[in-house]
């Protein structure tokens, strides 16, 4: 049985962003799992509606489909129990959930304005228009605008991170001595920016920088190698 | 072989206060562990420095010295391993720790420019002085100046906990069914400013604050039953 894999992408279905599917992806690799990648489009509602989502990522394993990242890791660890944990153990799972609203509010939240104007040129015409329209409307400006102060907004984001620089202090990984799902929340918004924006988040000598290297080579390399921008 | 747990205290030796000495009063009763408290105040710093330590809490356990809250709860789990754990697993040990960041830097640190001049009220005159003379140099400004504009500074304090209560729409503690360390993380910050000041830091309405009355009402009542403000 072959899992699929509804993951967003704009003009080049080989550069699928999206933080939310690479956190799946991820998942999927720290349990040995290969998934075929169905490329999915801001605008293409009609195709995972039959599986009762509006959103990416929706899995496909046989008969199941989930939707939603969180689900979707939920579900991994319970039904490939055999595999390596995403969570480490009871504790750890529930403890992710509160990681992962972290990585949403805090790491995605934060990142946003400050790449969201690069995102509309990696999009197809139609895809860009409703991104560009939602967006604004969410702002209350235009993207170019919400961006423009970002030399100096990047500061707030970098300081908003320190719960987690402190924790690489002492350990390797948000999940321990090897990454676990609570590292794959947080690199998956990294790896979202680094596919559609040069803008530099982190500074070289910080270390979260070096953790996401580390995230970076991971898996054989698997999001290095997909495309994106020197970071 | 009976605990000892060096606690904060002020003019009232009954009413322990500090962030962390809670943090591992909780754990010790999560363990089922009993510990006679050693009241200690700021300026003592003669009655640890044999344990090598200038701050509390500091256990002893026997001939073994234990500070910093977060090195007791690793000590307890290791040494009490038959006990109720901590952490519910290796990756929640991990995820906590990044936890316990969040709970220095954006939860102790929030509150403390809310509560902080409430605090020389309850020492006594040398442990108010040095203690004022101390914080205020940190903030380069007289304590009530710090907590002036706390009515309107709260609602920023209040945001910061959503990713802690956006987790705690899908379960009843940061630990998941039942209260962990990762809870009385957050709950040690709590009850340090409900024994320091009669500010209200949540809402009525707050699941936070919901969250919070449970945990004042575990092992049986403990931390209600010890003085404090009606919060």
């Amino acid at each position: 049985m072959t899992l699929k894999l509804f993951e967003l992408v704009g003009t080049d279905a080989e550069r699928p962003f999206s933080p939310f599917c690479w956190r799946t992806r991820m998942a999927l690799a720290h349990k040995g799992l290969g998934a075929e990648s169905i490329p999915w489009c801001f605008t293409e509602k009609a195709a995972i509606a039959p599986h009762k989502s509006e959103k990416v990522p929706v899995l496909l394993d046989g008969e199941t489909a989930v939707a939603d990242s969180w689900a979707i890791a939920a579900y991994l660890e319970d039904s490939y129990p055999d595999r390596p944990s995403l969570f480490g153990g009871a504790g750890g799972r529930a403890m992710a959930r509160m990681l992962n609203w972290w990585g949403d509010v805090t790491v995605v939240g934060g990142m946003f304005p400050l790449i969201v104007a690069d995102i509309p040129g990696h999009l197809k015409p139609v895809d860009a228009a409703y991104f560009r329209q939602s967006r604004e409307a969410r702002f209350g400006k235009p993207l170019e605008e919400v961006t423009a102060n970002r030399d100096k907004a990047v500061e707030g984001f970098r300081k908003s991170l320190d719960p987690m620089r402190l924790t690489l202090k002492t350990q390797n990984f948000l999940g321990g001595d090897a990454p676990n799902y609570a590292d794959y929340i947080v690199f998956g918004a990294f790896q979202w920016a680094r596919v559609v924006s040069p803008f530099k988040l982190l500074s070289q000598d910080d270390p979260v920088h070096a953790w996401r290297e580390k995230l970076l080579d991971a898996f054989d390399g698997m999001a290095r190698k997909s495309p994106g921008y020197a970071v």
